[in-house]
């Protein structure tokens, strides 16, 4: 098959999280699973399993069960994790500094090149080995570096503004910490920690019903 | 209605989101809105918005739209931020720092009393105001101070320990960092950043399929 088949909504939800965990196993030094048990470990249900491996050519053999390293390939071809991505950050506060320390990343090939902000006190520091620049060189930046992504952890109102600056200059995704719905023209993730613990919230408070 | 009522979980996931656009809108000092205009600026449809609030007893009048203030009420007591809550955090790493760091949670009920660390460099010393203690004691601290919440940003091995610690001293919720899938006897919420690059990767590899 060929990494850009299309593959269900439900199913690429589920990759990444399949992706930890035969990461994890694989660095256990555990080299064949089988459905069953990878469901069992993972509170899927095994025919799921075998369901969404098929979907993208991961196929187990009789008695072997399945290849993780094979397996693995096939993940991160269909997530394109199989290539490195350039990244910058516009703004340089506690959200934008601790994705910069965040190691697990450039393991997985999103590399971080700068920040970006308008705070003169910030600006010509470093974070992490990585500088933090003015904010209005970003568009500029990210031409001349082809950044891939944009990661948005700046004040609220700067935000959307912020974000259509780096269309502008070619990102081709954004990934937004700010709790805003932005509006792009680019594929967006959010990652809204309000949200979140608000959910959490709820649950704790609706346990008892 | 009672803040207690049982509302669908497709209602529930869009509930902060209502909260956050409504709580900018407030501040705007803007003190009613329509269905069709909240649901033009928010990008859902109009019909979708009235059911929502009707299931949670926000009744518009005909001609006047919802009063902001008064579902901005209703949905802080069915979320159960209207009240405050207390939390721990395991791990004073770069993610358990920033999140003590984001003054949001704390606008919005959220106090970090304390942090924890095995590590001896970081335990005696504050991060925000607030100390980073010795993990060792983070049980004895939770039953003592009555602690909610416990955030995990710790090492991956270290997390299913931790958050078994914090059930056995009686959090009622746990909101994990760590891109690990937890098992816990209490309401728990996952914020696993890898997968959300992971799925963004995905959205910009497949755009033009």
């Amino acid at each position: 098959m060929g990494a850009s088949k299309r593959v269900s909504e439900a199913v690429i939800k589920r990759l990444p999280r399949y992706y930890r965990h035969l990461s994890i196993l694989e660095g256990q030094g555990i080299e064949r699973i089988s459905s069953e048990k990878l469901a069992l470990q993972m509170r899927l249900n095994a025919s799921q399993v075998r369901q969404d491996f098929n979907c993208f050519g991961g196929f187990g053999q009789q008695g072997y069960g399945y290849n993780i390293s094979s397996l693995l390939a096939e993940i991160r071809a269909i997530l394109a994790i199989d290539r490195p991505h350039s990244l910058v950050i516009a703004g340089a506060g506690n959200i934008g500094r601790a994705l910069t320390c965040f190691a697990g990343f450039e393991e997985m090939g999103f590399r971080i090149e700068a920040l970006f902000d308008v705070d003169p006190a910030a600006v010509g520091t470093e974070v992490n080995g990585k500088p933090v620049l003015d904010m209005a060189e970003m568009e500029e930046y990210i031409r001349a570096h082809n950044i891939e992504i944009g990661v948005v952890a700046a004040r609220r109102k700067a935000v959307q503004g912020i974000a259509d600056g780096m269309v502008r200059a070619g990102v081709r995704g954004i990934w937004n910490f700010v709790p805003v719905d932005l509006v792009a023209d680019v594929p967006t993730e959010n990652v809204h920690l309000s949200d979140s613990i608000c959910a959490l919230s709820y649950k704790i408070a609706h346990e008892e019903d």
